[in-house]
């Protein structure tokens, strides 16, 4: 069986998708802390707490009952499907029938489940740059192109209805996804901005899909919108991953207009089958957290105050404070244009982990870094001080 | 916001999946057990087991230890990996290094990541009918094309090098996907079968995926041989869910050819993230549980014992004896040429669930019931009574 033989596999052309740049930044940092060395975690996209102390309960009562742990049906426990829909009616005041809701494996399972049902290779979606970055590499991925819109720190990185209809009007686009608040820019897009954009998107029948995984986590008094305020056909994303601090369960959800429900659970069936079960039963408790999950957000919000204090100190000041989420998106255009190799020296040289830019936004990245502060506040002041002496040295 | 407003919503082509049968007459059977109904489940796909002792042992001890429970490698645990990796010694004598290794959330992460990685639209992949139908329904939701090679019951159902080759003269293969203990058939590939199959595909340069999810779950002395035995090229699709009994655990894994790991572990990346953490530790733990797990074979042995002596009484005589997994495919074209409609009949006027054979072969499955033995053996003995009194009757 030598390479004589047979020819090298020939990969897929759509198996050259782009790294996930985070994940790599995730795993040097990880190499230097098993050899011994320090690193201040600001480069995480995970909380870094344990689960709540309900959801680990519920799940260790299961595992104590001694019974059989399945499949489920491929939308989800009906209790759980129940439970978030009635969600929507205690965060929002909406009126969210149980069947609407699908129960994915994280976010991303959502992801490729909508992509699938709504798309069909070719169909053009637009998403704002900076994105979350699986946006763009999993449209691609799945055939779909992803029309990357600029969105800018001036008008608080928000995607508005007049770029849709422009860019619907050059070549129709098929969706819009949106995630408010954002990764990498933690901004909330106010009511005045996605009440217009939502409605701009049903007029030309395009697909709204509305990334909230980051709902509940906003500070200072905002409070992030759901798209279905706005409408009763966007598509929304949503996950137990980051205010719930569940991301290794791998549990996240769908709210889908009825007509999606049956694709969307076909889809399920065959590439899924379901979510998983313990995960499930966790993430039903998890409703029930509130305090403890409140006590996090303090601690997020802590962190966030220590850096939009510190940072303009050491000469960062180019940012639009978070409104939301736990990242803090910095324009570091004055110190470099190579936003990767500044992070990979900056982690070498002090310990502090961040992500660069590149990944989020391929044209303006480079000189962007993103901050996380869910992690340790420890982390946090320490990273302040070491990044605050290495910056003046340069 | 009415119609009269906005289009309904259109959704893509590739949404329209087949739905999997199976699932719709699992969900038929619970019904039937919610309204206080006694059903004989032998339509199910999984093992009527809690998960092994050793594995809910070791998910309660990282619940009490109270850690974080986050995104994991996208490729996995490494101590997963590298006991992945070891697994093929132990079990057939074959090196496999961890690198080679992927943890994915279920066999159907797996193949999602397989199939994207592997082929681009149009690409035509041999599968054989009957098959397990997220195969067919998965490949045609992402563009490749299912070739579905009729098997047949006088062969033990296998797709033979020589049907491939035949296939491939007449238009080209870009992969050919086996799985053996077969789904829904029980039958394995034995090496005199497989060994030209793998070389066939190598000397043709068509992808060899094999789906091992059944091993470890064969009867009578056979044994089920891994693709990677007769080709280092093959790619090995498995799973904690049926042999270990962890199916609402969502964890499987892939052993690749080494020149396919970045390709995969990118994909991941954007796709998945990580497989849930939790289930990893426990299916880490699953691999010491064998004299739990050798038990339940051992229930499964004497479930099968007892269908292939009572079914021919009952004048159900046309089947191969399954060599693995847990289920007999039984010709009842005798009786009906649409099983789904006797499945139906049989569930509401017996109680005796059974899936029929149409999910799982397109053409000549009106004529077979897939019977599951992974249910308890009270429910076989049962459903043995109840279905020969009713047959009797027709």
């Amino acid at each position: 069986m030598t390479d004589a033989v047979h020819p090298r596999i020939l990969k897929a052309l759509r198996a050259e998708v782009s790294p996930f740049l985070a994940m790599d930044v995730m795993a040097a940092a990880r190499d230097r802390l098993e050899a011994g060395g320090r690193v201040m975690r600001m480069e995480i996209g995970e909380p870094g707490f344990p689960p709540p102390r309900l959801a680990v309960e519920a799940a260790q009562r299961m595992l104590a009952e001694g019974g059989t742990i399945g499949y489920t049906d491929a939308l989800g426990l009906p209790q759980l499907r129940r439970r978030i829909a009635r969600h929507y009616k205690d965060a929002y005041g909406l009126t969210v029938a149980p069947s609407r809701v699908a129960v994915t494996i994280g976010s991303s399972g959502g992801f490729i489940l909508l992509f699938q049902a709504l798309f069909d290779p070719g169909d053009r979606v637009a998403i704002t740059m900076p994105a979350y970055p699986p946006y763009r590499n999993t449209l691609k991925a799945l055939g779909i192109t992803p029309v990357e819109i600029p969105t800018r720190e001036s008008t608080r990185w928000a995607l508005t209805a007049e770029q849709v209809e422009e860019e619907h009007a050059r070549e129709p686009l098929k969706g819009v996804l949106v995630m408010s608040p954002g990764n990498p820019t933690g901004t909330v897009i106010d009511a005045a901005t996605f009440r217009p954009l939502a409605e701009t998107c049903r007029r030309l029948g395009i697909h709204l899909i509305s990334d909230e995984i980051y709902h509940g986590l906003t500070y200072d008094g905002v409070t992030a919108q759901t798209a279905l305020a706005f409408s009763d056909e966007a598509m929304v994303v949503n996950s137990f991953s980051k205010y719930y601090g569940m991301t290794g369960w791998r549990i996240g959800w769908l709210i889908l207009p009825e007509d999606l429900v049956r694709p969307i659970e076909r889809l399920a069936q065959n590439f899924f089958i379901s979510a998983p079960m313990l995960s499930q039963v966790a993430a039903l408790a998890a409703f029930d957290a509130t305090d403890e999950l409140e006590e996090r957000r303090a601690a997020y919000a802590r962190n966030r105050a220590r850096l939009i204090d510190a940072l303009p100190a050491m000469g960062l000041d180019h940012f639009a404070p978070p409104d939301g989420a736990f990242y803090l998106y910095c324009d570091v255009g004055r110190l470099t244009n190579d936003s990767l190799a500044f992070a990979r020296a900056m982690l070498a040289e002090t310990g502090v982990a961040a992500t660069p830019g590149v990944d989020f936004d391929p044209q303006q990245g480079g000189r962007y870094l993103r901050f996380s502060f869910a992690g340790a506040e420890a982390d946090v002041e320490d990273a302040i001080t070491t990044l605050g002496a290495w910056l003046k040295q340069r």
